[in-house]
């Protein structure tokens, strides 16, 4: 893989010959391997259980701005797909995270994590304990979808290729080494466990058919590197904050300062 | 009403008192009874039988366009929602139109009717013989609640207020005076009589809740005058193409030249 290296960080020359969908999915695998957010030494602490409790707190009240971004992510997708099919399966995502008749959805599993913790509701909701990098990031990637092609935007959701590992690697971490957790606690890991693949599955495989071009594949490696980079840098943000050097922004939640059952 | 008129051709004043609940959705229903696109004259004739077949054809052909485009417009609908249960709420509407499981959704009911009146699918879903008016002004919808707040947005939804009394008139219409119409074809319509009323319901209930400044209100009113020009200009394109003058322009169908069975 080393020989293509090069395609992660700028995009290959208009007059190059494509690669073939096996050489992209390659690519599009290399990216992971370098950019994906299990590298972050955040994520290091958190499953290896080095993370304090509060510092457990502080990565869950910032994801919840990346879960609850994720149905208007895919909103936005919808509104870019022509094709009724694609849209029938992407909707799926939607109905997973929303959640759907009696399924009260993946954003709720993760309230129920954010309870475990202590944290009041409204405040989880209300983001205003988060991190204002935290939710720039997640605006960029809905704004990402709209502002790119349909077959970029689904590219750029290739980082569930990536994700059973991590969220296999945080359940066992977190059972191990936190009081706080059990099994209806890590029921939203537990549920991606399933439903990544299949996402995943049907994003790879569309990417790959419709990617022909030299532009459309820059483009999705592009997505791809853009997306890593939206979930790096919010563990680079709570790094920063609450382990170091643990300089807490103005508003942003501070341990131990309230806010919190 | 009479007093109201203004509201619907210009903004009221900032400094005006904000209208009661009751006042706002009479301001809403009275732009319907001025402006929704039952009062055209190309509806008058498509439901009174004095539409030719070929009239009929445009006119499914064209409409096909806005189908194609409801769930892309919300899509984005979704991803201007913050909040999760008007999101879930709002699920239903893609889930009727582009089908979930089983269901093969509304816009396959559409064309079941295009397939009645001798169309090939492919001709119908390329929008290639669609006049560029129609498929301007339903990307206009679609760009419209992208572009604007997700209480406009829900707004822009309200012509299906008026949307069960046309299509009843359509159903009776249509039964009596075209031999291709059966309740296999009109099925589309049929379901609609259900449908519509639910959602429009649901969004009448939240812009009535939620437009409580006279911004926001002058925003929901300009939304519907909005989505009933949206709705009015397909049909003048299709009078003035299939009608009167009857100058079909470069490229759309033409009566008769091929393309259909």
């Amino acid at each position: 893989m080393t020989h293509m290296m090069p395609l992660m960080t700028r995009p290959r020359p208009r007059d190059a010959d494509p690669m073939s969908p096996a050489e992209l999915e390659a690519a599009l695998r290399a990216i992971g391997a370098q950019r994906y957010h299990n590298l972050h030494p955040f994520h290091k602490m958190l499953h290896s259980g080095q993370c304090s409790l509060d510092q457990v707190r502080a990565w869950a009240l910032n994801r919840y701005c990346y879960q609850a971004c994720i149905p208007r992510k895919d909103g936005a997708v919808l509104a870019k797909i022509e094709d009724r099919e694609v849209r029938r399966a992407w909707m799926q995502r939607i109905l997973d995270h929303d959640g759907h008749l009696d399924d009260q959805g993946g954003i709720e599993r993760w309230l129920v994590l954010t309870d475990s913790l202590g944290f009041d509701r409204d405040y989880v909701t209300s983001q205003q304990g988060a991190l204002p990098a935290t939710r720039f990031a997640v605006e960029a990637y809905v704004r990402f979808v709209w502002d790119n092609p349909g077959l970029t935007a689904i590219a750029s959701c290739l980082t569930e290729l990536f994700a059973p590992k991590i969220h296999a690697e945080r359940i066992a971490g977190m059972l191990e080494h936190y009081d706080f957790t059990n099994d209806t606690v890590m029921a939203y890991f537990q549920k991606r466990l399933t439903q990544a693949p299949r996402d995943c599955d049907f994003a790879l495989d569309y990417v790959l058919k419709n990617a022909r071009t030299v532009d459309e594949q820059n483009g999705v490696l592009n997505a791809l590197t853009f997306k890593c980079n939206v979930l790096w840098s919010q563990l680079d943000a709570l790094y920063a904050a609450y382990v170091a050097p643990g300089m807490v922004p103005p508003g942003a939640w501070v341990p131990g300062e309230g806010e919190t059952r």
